[in-house]
């Protein structure tokens, strides 16, 4: 990868015009092997968020270049499948004559099937791209459609994807001790004590975060995420073995690994899962791919299901990580604050773009020095755009940002001790009543969670309604969650934990980091969120409490757009907060940051 | 039922002396039938909250009393299982040489028969005794120990019970249309309808409260609920068997239910499963016995498990019910307020002991000339006792009511037009400062519950935390939910609806009545919780509202002692609510009572 090329581009990435010669010969190449349909997820071998190029089949059937969906090509029929945030998306970049667009989340593939799959058809799908899980329930609707689901020895789009990308083969480099802050030889053994303790032999491991974590490497195979893409089978013993592509070692990488883990080639993963036989091997149904179950099975082996036993260890960070995310974010506070006063001065110009501003925020993040990679492509919305919640701006899309009109910028970085992701939402000129009166209600939400204390034992899902309250006072909600996992040098989004609507049972830990980031969304006129990291630590005590009693430490540090904020919305509680907060912002970023911004800055974070 | 005789009384019920000889004839009993243990929860065939006196088994056993529990006795051990509200008296009730104390929720039987039951040890249980989804449980628990759960056809400890009490037969009376609101051959009709569209021929409904509600009938087979005790089997067209002792029935009774409800023996209801064969019939896992799966398997019919359909439209209530509801409030808030205006003229004389105050409350609530029950035995609890969450006063824990100490009452009554359930916490003398803190702590969290406004869609779970907030910010909580269903003249509990830290997916919907209860506990000290039940209803919309958002109505009308208050913890939005409650109550209540109580609550709802 060309460590010089930007991390975004804005070009359009795909043609809808291919839609319709690439569905042909994907349907030439299904009847050829007695296919009556075929399912594409937009999914890895590793069901990570973000894939390699290889792995863009949606993309490349349906034009649709979204996150998250799929596809079914029947014979006479097909169907892309996204949800809420890409029903616009969707429409603009498919050829909607070939590919009807529905609703993955309400209808979803099941259902779909249930009620268009001829009776007596041969439903196709390549088991390494779908879990275990999602593969029961589209055999059952196959199956109440009177058809059946059939898993492909060979996956039939790529055949016919003659100018398909090879798997990537970045370089793997050890993730060091002064980041990672647990030694990988610990890991592995206490991670093989909570296998050996749920009766198990050996976990399969395929999450690219797990293993990363696991064994301390990081790599380059996915944008915007560093993962080394591999498999790992972790044994009783600690010892693992790694299916990975020699390509991506290195001495170093070796000599890291240590000789308690075994490289081996990815083509060897399959015969291991064949060698299991009589062993019981902990999978994960919701996350590790179908065809790791059949495998197992088939040799005999006793498959346990369970939660991949990386991924709560790895949420809960440790001290050097913590310690890694506060500095990550005072240098990427400090990139913000340039580009914030940068805009500051520019905008009110009325020549910038959506773009331009995306442009020079990395550019302002790479001179850090420090810049592994954006987390993700920047949001960068003006006005009505900055309504649509995962806008990604193109050339075709651009907006000039204008005066009196509302910006959200939400961005984020990898630097090797950290990763962040920070939402601002500003107005250039003069906001109207209604502008200040919708923002300030988002801060208020995010200021009551960001002040909560909750009892150990407490989940996201119970503090939600705390973030959303003062726009259901105005008859207001907005419709994504209040907070995701963030990574330590990973993924921007992991789990278990989550901080939303969902009854999701997993409780708030020490060392969790969270994003805490309520918003509100007037369709065709502006978009508002405001977005900080915060790490789940526990409280200080008070006087006379009883129970041990959690907090969020809020590690995000920029400017919160004074000009959008109606002091007279705000208690007196939360006004101290805002002051603190900027107060806060200005001793940490000050030293930092050149002396222009260093003035924007002192008025940005001026107490009200 | 002699209406005259007081609906609470005070002795103790049981005596751990009758254990020894009760768990030896059993265990006689048991190896007559080859049997190495035996299961005993506290349960009848309907899985209600109360039972017939001749289904209180576990008390007739252990000599335990709690409203939920179970016993388990092998050969040569025995244990009682209690949750968290009992463990203190659990061990004052039972013989603790004979049942070893266990935890219900933490360990569970499941975990106890794990560890407990013999290789190849027999387990027997009453199938009509527990759910589908318990015995599920059960089952894999005594396998996992190398025994067998089986299923006795004739129950063991009734045959060594030689004075068990017979099957209750009360009387059973129409609900009239001006309290329920719809007739029962709408909700029949409608309740067929949603059987239809499951797919099923027919639903088999056993609990009380869906049978009492789907018929709009009442009963008094046990204390403190209108129950008719019955099972019943609704058919696709409306029609509905009722199996029901006929002596409960009149002339009157069966020109109410009409043609299309067949009244049948108790004694054919299992026939009428065993004729099923070839239908598909609907049984809720959660609260059908599994004995009813057990028959309706062997006849070979198709059970399809589904919750009970009368549970969710019962909880919704109708116009009239709700305004039934509201008038039982007023008549409930006035006898409450004589209760509390007597209170405060005779407790600081120091005579008073929790009994006269529980004895005195239910001659005002009978004062009213429609009182039918109490909703529960009330829990007047002085002091420490107050401490006790579950704490019913008995003979030999009665307290008096001292000075300087904390006094609560949780109570509730029975009137045909509603049920009632209302907490009030008092001083007598002067609180501390830390009782005044606490206290107010927990009225601030009931304020925010009782105020907040939220989109259609929300569950109870996500507003829960509202209601803690106050106190989580002193590092204090409460073991218990905050909020209950309640039924209209039905059980004083119900679901599916629920204000607590579960993660339940049930959103709260129009006409859900439920209890807002916020509490704190010091052990050894005092306990304090401010309860009042309030109504779901749509809220009114608000000038730039965009989504459908509803809103609690709080219909428990009666002073909150404004003494426990300590205004400067209050924010004007919470003091204002406090003064418009108390100016309602006022209003409301001031022409329903006495002089002499007039003269107290005019003082008791000044604005502050």
């Amino acid at each position: 990868m060309d460590k010089n090329a930007p991390f975004q581009t804005y070009d359009d990435q795909t043609d809808a015009a291919t839609c319709a010669p690439r569905l042909a010969a994907l349907r030439v190449e299904l009847a050829k092997h007695g296919l009556d349909g075929f399912i594409v997820p937009r999914a890895d071998e590793h069901q990570g968020e973000y894939v390699p190029k290889r792995a863009e089949r949606l993309a490349w059937l349906t034009a649709f270049t979204g996150s998250a969906g799929a596809a079914i090509a029947l014979k006479d029929k097909a169907a892309v499948f996204v949800d809420g945030r890409y029903t616009l998306q969707v429409r603009q970049q498919t050829d909607t004559k070939l590919f009807d667009p529905r609703d993955l989340v309400g209808e979803g593939l099941a259902t779909w099937i249930e009620n268009n799959l001829p009776r007596g058809a041969k439903l196709g799908y390549d088991p390494w791209l779908h879990t275990a899980a999602a593969v029961d329930l589209l055999r059952g609707s196959a199956e109440k459609a009177g058809g059946t689901l059939v898993a492909c020895e060979t996956n039939p789009l790529d055949a016919v994807w003659s100018d398909q990308p090879p798997p990537p083969t970045e370089r793997a480099i050890p993730h060091a001790m002064n980041l990672a802050g647990e030694a990988a030889e610990s890991k592995r053994t206490r991670i093989a004590e909570d296998v050996k303790k749920l009766g198990a032999d050996a976990a399969a491991i395929t999450l690219p975060d797990s293993i990363c974590w696991l064994l301390n490497i990081r790599g380059g195979d996915v944008p915007h995420t560093p993962f080394a893409l591999a498999f790992a089978i972790l044994h009783q013993d600690g010892s693992t073995d790694l299916f990975m592509d020699e390509r991506k070692s290195s001495p170093e990488l070796a000599k890291h690994l240590g000789n308690a883990v075994r490289l081996k080639a990815p083509s060897e993963f399959v015969p291991a899962l064949d060698a299991m036989k009589g062993k019981i091997v902990i999978a994960d149904p919701t996350t590790a791919s179908s065809a790791i179950f059949d495998r197992l099975k088939k040799a005999g082996a006793k498959v346990k299901p369970a939660a991949d036993p990386c991924q709560l260890p790895k949420a809960c960070k440790n001290a050097v990580e913590i310690e890694g995310a506060r500095n990550a974010h005072v240098r990427d506070g400090a990139a913000l604050s340039r580009f914030l006063a940068w805009l500051a001065r520019e905008a009110p110009g009325g020549h910038l773009t959506e773009i331009d501003a995306a442009t020079q925020l990395e550019g302002f993040r790479r001179a850090t020095g420090a810049l592994s990679d954006l987390s993700f492509d920047s949001i960068s919305g003006a006005g009505s755009n900055g309504a649509v919640v995962h806008y990604r701006v193109t050339r075709s899309t651009n907006r000039p940002i204008k005066k009196n009109e509302m910006f959200l910028i939400d961005s984020g970085a990898q630097y090797p001790d950290g990763t962040t992701d920070v939402t601002r939402t500003l107005i250039v000129g003069e906001p109207t009543a209604e502008m200040r009166d919708r923002f300030t209600r988002v801060l208020k939400g995010h200021i009551a969670l960001a002040t909560v204390r909750f009892p150990d034992g407490t989940t996201g899902a119970a503090l939600d309604a705390f973030a959303r309250r003062p726009l259901w006072e105005a008859g207001l909600d907005y419709d994504h969650g209040t907070g995701h996992g963030v990574g330590s040098y990973l993924s921007v989004h992991e789990g278990p934990q989550n901080i939303s609507k969902r009854p999701i049972t997993q409780v708030l830990k020490p060392g969790m980091i969270c994003s805490n980031e309520p918003g509100y969304y007037k369709t065709g006129a502006f978009g508002i969120r405001i977005e900080n990291l915060v790490v789940v630590s526990e409280a200080k005590e008070v006087s006379g409490g009883e129970r041990k009693m959690m907090e969020f430490e809020t590690i995000t540090l920029a400017p919160i757009d004074l000009n959008l904020v109606e002091p007279r919305l705000l208690t007196e509680e939360e006004r101290d907060w805002l002051n603190a907060y900027h107060k806060r912002v200005w001793e940490t970023l000050s030293p930092q940051v050149d002396d222009e911004t260093r003035g924007w800055l002192e008025r940005a974070t001026r107490a009200i």
